[in-house]
């Protein structure tokens, strides 16, 4: 029997890692590194996450590139599952042709496999095809949302506060009072813009856990332009960003929304 | 000047320490190691942790007991704040007496230390007296949500979902359409019977990614005596007990609100 691990590596630092991580990498005969085109520097970083931890010569290394995803078609949910689809059959050709039954084959993943990932639900939706029969399993990993709050030195909630996570078109959804303690992940809309008007604190950062990383906060209004630009400015200049950011009701200010 | 690391160690076993707190464990010269009475396990626990990752005689214990929170006062923040005052006297004190100057001194947090943990806004409240100064740093860790998922195997979101992440006493404020993807922590109050009516799936978890780990899932209203009679015996054969779950509205049953 094939088997193969999603291990959860943190947002960028291989010092997230946990030992749990480490010790299932040391088990693993052939990463499969995938990114979208231009982002090669990603596959970079998880590179040298494996020479740090591991043997030279002890693994394979397996790249292969994945489209990004179409954005503005007709369904969110149906564009997200098509991408999956297309993301699937690259993972299948991989699993069934670039490792030997009773190796360990294992995807490094940003974050936490569990969280806005995806990885897990192709790997469900390929064993159901039942082309080819494997074991799996999830490694947790520290997410970018957890490193956010660390940095800015804030709990993720105040007293008796609930925490809501969404991606940044999720967050478009929301009305202005529906937005208390919000954590935003996979936002390539700003939908932060959305709420400048409101006496909402904002606590942002990018590249964290990196030697890039950039960290602003302060109230929304009076940091959103500053945002706005040196977001455009890393991007360019990096050729991507993963970014995430709080946005949180200033104290005083609650509305009766349970957000 | 004394510095104070708050690291989280995830939800149990040793493996889930990342690299960076097993690093900055490393560096500390005396542990607090705080616990309720009755909860001497957990401090075992911990003790265990230094026992594996660092050199006999290279750090300081320190244990202290802390008080419960008392329940059923007038208000639940005010509780909340009464109850930190008094933690924050115990580590006022430990941080003043129990250090020198130009140590490290370190608390060994479950899960994550921005998580429902209260730990840095006790540290925030003592340097706001000015009684002692110190500096202060927190050391993500991963938190029993993400092993929840993991252990189950399945993602926090589904597509294009949020997840709210909340305790028991939130979730009693609850109305059940509101009731779409809910991670629960911290509820003694069993608070998931509110909904027990609707077409919600739980996925349960105690002692996670300890030897004693139990795992439940299924429909609520399948699973839910089951819950809690296993929740009791444990509590009542170990004197304690740590559990988390996800409500999950069940597929094709989705209502409008957007938890």
């Amino acid at each position: 029997m094939k088997k193969i691990y999603l291990i959860g590596i943190g947002p960028g630092s291989p010092d997230y890692l946990t030992v749990q991580a480490i010790n299932t990498m040391k088990k693993v005969d052939v990463f499969f590194l995938l990114e979208k085109e231009g982002c090669e520097e990603l596959i970079e970083i998880r590179k040298k996450i494996l020479e740090r931890y591991l043997e030279e010569g002890s693994y394979r290394v397996v790249t292969a590139a994945i489209c990004d995803r179409k954005k503005g078609g007709k369904s969110y949910k149906k564009g997200v599952e098509t991408w999956r689809q297309q993301k699937a059959e690259v993972i299948l050709e991989l699993i069934e042709h670039e490792m030997k039954d009773g190796e360990n084959g294992a995807f490094l993943i940003w974050g936490d496999p569990s969280l806005y990932d995806g990885q897990l639900e192709i790997l469900q939706h390929i064993l159901k095809l039942g082309i080819v029969d494997f074991e799996y399993e999830e490694i947790p990993g520290i997410t970018s949302v957890q490193v956010l709050a660390q940095r800015h030195k804030i709990p993720l909630n105040r007293i008796g506060e609930s925490i809501v996570i969404a991606t940044g078109r999720r967050l478009k959804e929301y009305a202005p009072a529906e937005v208390k303690n919000i954590a935003v992940v996979l936002d390539s809309y700003s939908a932060f813009k959305h709420f400048k008007d409101e006496d909402i604190d904002i606590y942002w950062g990018a590249y964290l856990g990196t030697a890039d990383e950039i960290l602003i906060s302060g109230r929304l209004r009076d940091v959103i332009e500053d945002i706005g630009r040196i977001r455009k400015e890393a991007k360019r200049e990096k050729g991507w960003i993963m970014d995430a950011y709080i946005l949180r009701r200033a104290e005083g200010n609650e509305t009766n929304s349970r957000n």
